[in-house]
């Protein structure tokens, strides 16, 4: 197939390049051209601009930054680029909002949108191995399910709606965000009488918590090291906020997310905002006056 | 070894079981006698007082249920009855503050004292599978360690303080709390927005919180069925309570322990105090106007 | 003068009627029309548009309802057909980044800006009884100093940046939301214990409280009844996010106003948004259940 | 009438100051007989013992620190040497479990027992201008009412069970607390934004606010000092642990009690116990990372 890959950060090169080593004619574009280079050697042809990339496509997949820069290239020109009859994959994690109107749009200009945000870290997405969440129009999604076979170790179906699939991706972030202020607590209590954070954790994450989130966050709490960085703790008040969005939308209360967004303002406040995420345990010692 | 064993509740009575098994002579007592009867069986002997569990003894463990049986039956009659230089150990789970009076009253009758509390359910425990957490002097943990393998898989070794592998124990309650109440969350933002929470549970079970908290308490939300169950919403109320006290005890905010005590409250006051804890998701449920 | 008046809801019209008993020439426009009949008949020319209101004008007030009506209207048309070196004075409760968007379009227009919020009910403000707070460059301030004086039983000035008369509006209605939340939930803790919401308050709005907000709420409170409306749910919901919004903007933690907001959800969720925010309390007395 | 009169701290000297003003046989004790002097001086009789100070008593009244005092002295010793018929009249801040253990202990010994705990500073106490809650059988409330009057400016009736005067007290205080907490969290918010906290604080506290809870504790905010020393924090947060002990009893979530409660032990650990609990206010502050 003929496919336009947009947005080639350490997740999206990792993802056209899976495409491309697929054997579909893969056309990418990213705003700093220069990372497009290893992908134009695996044979991708880089497109000078976003619309480029999608003219004549069957399918754009995006992986994008954010709102803001989905509504800009997409909202701005991919979709008017778009032959009718073609199928936009947003793999970027957008708001429900956001979601709501890229579903209405395409709708009217005859494109098929389709949700597909994953789990997983930039190795993960290289290595074809990431957990995605797909919803949207039955036909499209079967149009594109080989697709993402190419991308993802399993893929998740959450039904039709589009937004589906997204508020799977935000109530996991928020769950992930939720284990690290509740690590952070757990740990600040666990220290105060006498025991070490990482013989606590061990614990922890080798038994009732032997998971993914538990041992990499908890491993990064366990040795108070927040670099390198695995997800920047700016990103996670980000998408904290789309929960709190997507919750006030519904008339969701949820107490624990506000939690999470009060401790993660004060670690914005003492100039966090680039460490890893689990850099929030630092306010829950600090609140306990613990030596960091 | 000449062992006492007191407490023979669903965790009491297997590992009691284990020890006999394990070629030891154990005397055992519990307030309703009839439930040693299966022990008798095993070669147990049945002792009329807990004091006559401990008389001669060179070990005794206790898996009593809460900080008033602790002191009614080991404070009121097994320390005395026990010969000097015996070893008492506690398995049950008890406040950092008796935990503090049991090392210095045993201190002070010349009884060696060791915290183990344990991680598991009925089943692990009668197949000797717990994890446990253990503190004490050096000393009296290694004549201990041979029985305490013989309860659990893993020995946990966590200093020579015993209130450390109590608050690790505590700890670790409290974070089960604090994953059953964001589930809880999570679960309620999701079905606001069309997803059920079995489809959005079952992604986060086998992905990033692959692990059995989130497998069994999730396992029971994305069913809403909390029976039959596996620790009661009373006593999770406890055990929150004893991480609240021993959080003041130091100074340590703890935000989302105080959540989870304010959503606990509610479902009590709901009349669920004998459902299983995750049962704590109604609440989240509720305050979204979620129907059951 | 020359007064252009913006928006006569049930504040605007009150605050109209006084500029003109002050003998000023006031152009009045209001989005529905029938409404300004009244000021007419006290000598107001009506305006066919927020535009012509503004046009030759050397003052122009707004008491329009929110950001996106100030948006609309003041950056729409009203700033182009306000003559240079005209001054506009918003008494809207708008959020602190539109005050900042309004001081720099206005300083690029020419246009003299001075924020203006007011706290005080439809009855003060056609009584000139308001209490307002005032904020902007002294020479704008001191020109329109007579014209608040003819709305205002006191005038408190905030220094020469338009955002501070704006912040400590925002501030004050958290405030009030704040102490709707704390006398709901002191209320349901002493209902819980036999006594009577009013018996409680009235205690406390005639001595430790004793002031309007706590008689005017907890009036309310006490006779359970939220109805004549003072001030809708649904608008201190809006507030209590302005409040939020600009914490955040700061990285300031206010964790009781993501209590409030909680509770706020809750009571929009129950199907509460047009009664009056104290009605708020309705939800710490479910949350107890307690019978309302 | 003979009356004892027990717990002679800075508030409780003056209200025997007025009792035996009013012509009364007062008998005094305290733990530190030093304290009794200045009333010996007005012609009290110092007693070497609480139990001294109750024999042949009519009424004796105690103005004890907290619920160990209590139950120490009164229920230790003072309540054996009453005579039958005789009232204990209990004004200080106690909890429900202990007003509950002596409204059945007092009743058993056929002793009268009245709960009338008190607002206001010791100025007030010393002139008589308390405000008092009252609630017990009525005619063991009748026949001390003129007592009380002596001590009070204003009585307010709680009905006849002991219990409902102890909850309006520990409402009230969590109500202050509640106060302080909001205001802190106001007052950072606008200092955030260029408002200092007096100019807001000073609109707040004439208008909106006008009562003396905001402008005692507010003008402590306003000039971020809290020395000299109204009331403690220290004894703040007992009285805070007094409402969330009452509202667990009852099973009621007070979320803005578990923020106050947060916020507290931090104050705490960061060394504040015995400032003002105005005080608080420091850690909203230190939370925004604004300069004290």
């Amino acid at each position: 197939m003929r496919i336009g890959f947009i947005g080639l950060g350490s997740m999206g090169a990792g993802m056209a390049a899976n495409l491309i080593k697929g054997g579909h004619e893969v056309v990418v574009w990213n705003r700093t051209a220069s990372v497009a280079k290893p992908l134009e050697a695996l044979g991708a042809t880089v497109a000078a601009t976003a619309a480029e990339a999608a003219k004549g496509a069957d399918v754009v997949h995006n992986m994008l930054a954010n709102d803001a820069a989905v509504r800009e290239v997409i909202l701005g020109s991919v979709l008017e680029a778009l032959p009718r009859g073609a199928i936009h994959v947003n793999h970027a994690t957008i708001s429900v909002a956001l979601a709501e109107d890229l579903a209405s749009t395409h709708e009217a200009r005859g494109i098929g949108f389709v949700s597909a945000p994953v789990f997983g870290r930039p190795e993960v997405a290289a290595a074809g191995n990431l957990n995605m969440v797909v919803s949207g129009k039955p036909e499209a999604v079967a149009k594109v399910q080989p697709l993402l076979e190419l991308l993802a170790a399993k893929v998740w179906p959450m039904g039709d709606d589009p937004v589906r699939a997204v508020i799977v991706k935000i109530g996991g972030n928020f769950l992930i965000g939720a284990a690290i202020e509740s690590m952070a607590e757990a740990s600040a209590l666990t220290r105060a009488h006498g025991v070490e954070a990482k013989d606590f954790l061990e614990v922890m994450q080798n038994t009732l918590f032997a998971s993914p989130v538990y041992k990499i966050y908890g491993g990064m709490i366990a040795e108070n090291r927040y670099e390198p960085v695995g997800f920047k703790l700016s990103l996670g008040f980000k998408d904290v906020g789309l929960a709190r969005s997507a919750a006030d939308a519904k008339r969701v209360p949820m107490p624990v997310a506000s939690v999470l967004h009060d401790a993660m303002l004060e670690s914005l406040g003492r100039g966090d905002a680039d460490i890893d995420w689990a850099g929030l345990a630092r306010v829950a010692a600090a609140r306990a006056q613990l030596k960091d």
